[in-house]
């Protein structure tokens, strides 16, 4: 019931995306207990995924720490209901770039959402550190342009307000064949960007990652690309 | 007693590298031998990689077409010695973003060589886009911030100049564990900024590059992408 597979990998920071989104499923109920069975088993920030406003109110009562709520988006419904209840419980979010007319293709509307959102939740006393925004991630298997759009989202993210960004990384490939590569090149390219974290596999996708981050000068004597290899070995 | 594993890659077009470069071997007498034994048995563009005017000479006085000439660099002997063969017979070249001084620590000091190098093949009457410049790549295992300042110095050879750009991509990772994940990520980061060509393996390295060059948006429908997927089907 589930879905635990999903890991978000931030400067070598992993947090643990929980989601019980399934049909039929109580999420009020069943969020909050699975996030605090999760919380006291093991030693990692979580990260509640959920749209249901009182599902995540109810989990961030139960939990301690700060965890990171995924997600609000520029919808105004969504916008009135999600940040109160994280401003409440002093976490920080996760900001969708797309609202009421849908996802948009073109990367100037997307920031126009970021700003809206990072404007609402300043309003409420939301730090500009507690936001990230994720600037969707569609796949070029459907549209040539899509990932482009999502790179360009990310370049501009990074200039306008500095904000930390999500991927839903491995979206890109749907679809397609040797979707590892994809991913892989995707992940590599949006980190030359300034992209911060991905929702992806850390397994497969941890090496990638810390390659990119050692080119971009940001790992010193390569000592996270190094650990990270040792790790890999048997 | 030849070196010609390696392949240029640009946009799709394979560009094969012929160097006979071994020590106590006459370049003049070999490379024109087998440049011409190559090119007639072969149906693919050849680039000469030799820094012996007189090897370069020879050769391209028997070659048909339009070889690549790798490589002269901003030494004022190599300029003096090379880009009037590469005028004399209409070929094109690589120039090193290196001078007297060796290889400059800081972006700047590249683009500087490279405007130098472009600058007298301009007085030669060698036109712009007979200039590839390769703004030089050093592993990552000896400086962590070596893949920086190459990734920066092909982002400003883009912005002042717009000429294509060629990489020793595979030195990035020479002395690291796990080279093919570094070099993978390196060449979508260069992409990313810009990069036209690289000398790297196309048996292992194409598949990254198909996908970034998808990801930028330059191959409508995945065309590309996955006819390189399929011809990799056993």
């Amino acid at each position: 019931m589930l879905n635990l597979a999903e890991k978000q990998i931030n400067a070598g920071a992993d947090i643990l995306d929980v989601n019980v989104g399934v049909p039929g499923l109580d999420e009020e109920k069943v969020l909050p207990k699975v996030a605090k069975l999760v919380s006291d088993s093991f030693d990692i920030p979580l990260c509640l995924d959920s749209a249901n406003r009182d599902a995540l109110a109810a989990a961030l009562a139960v939990l301690p720490g700060k965890p990171l709520v995924n997600s609000v988006n520029g919808e105004e419904e969504s916008l009135a209901k999600v940040l109160p209840v994280v401003k409440e419980f002093g976490a920080s979010v996760i900001g969708l770039t797309m609202d009421d007319d849908g996802i948009p293709n073109d990367a100037e509307t997307r920031i126009r959402i970021a700003g809206k959102i990072i404007e609402q939740a300043a309003k409420l006393g939301i730090a500009e550190n507690d936001i990230v925004i994720d600037p969707l991630v569609l796949t070029v298997g459907a549209d040539s342009m899509a990932a482009s759009v999502t790179l360009e989202t990310i370049r501009l993210l990074r200039k306008e307000f500095g904000v930390n960004i999500n991927l839903g990384a491995s979206n890109v490939s749907f679809g397609l064949p040797d979707r590892h590569t994809i991913n892989q090149a995707f992940l590599a390219l949006a980190i030359g960007e300034g992209a911060t974290c991905a929702i992806t596999d850390p397994i497969k996708l941890t090496p990638i990652i810390r390659a990119a981050d050692l080119l971009i000068g940001r790992d010193e004597n390569a000592m996270r690309y190094i650990k990270n290899f040792r790790g890999r070995q048997v």
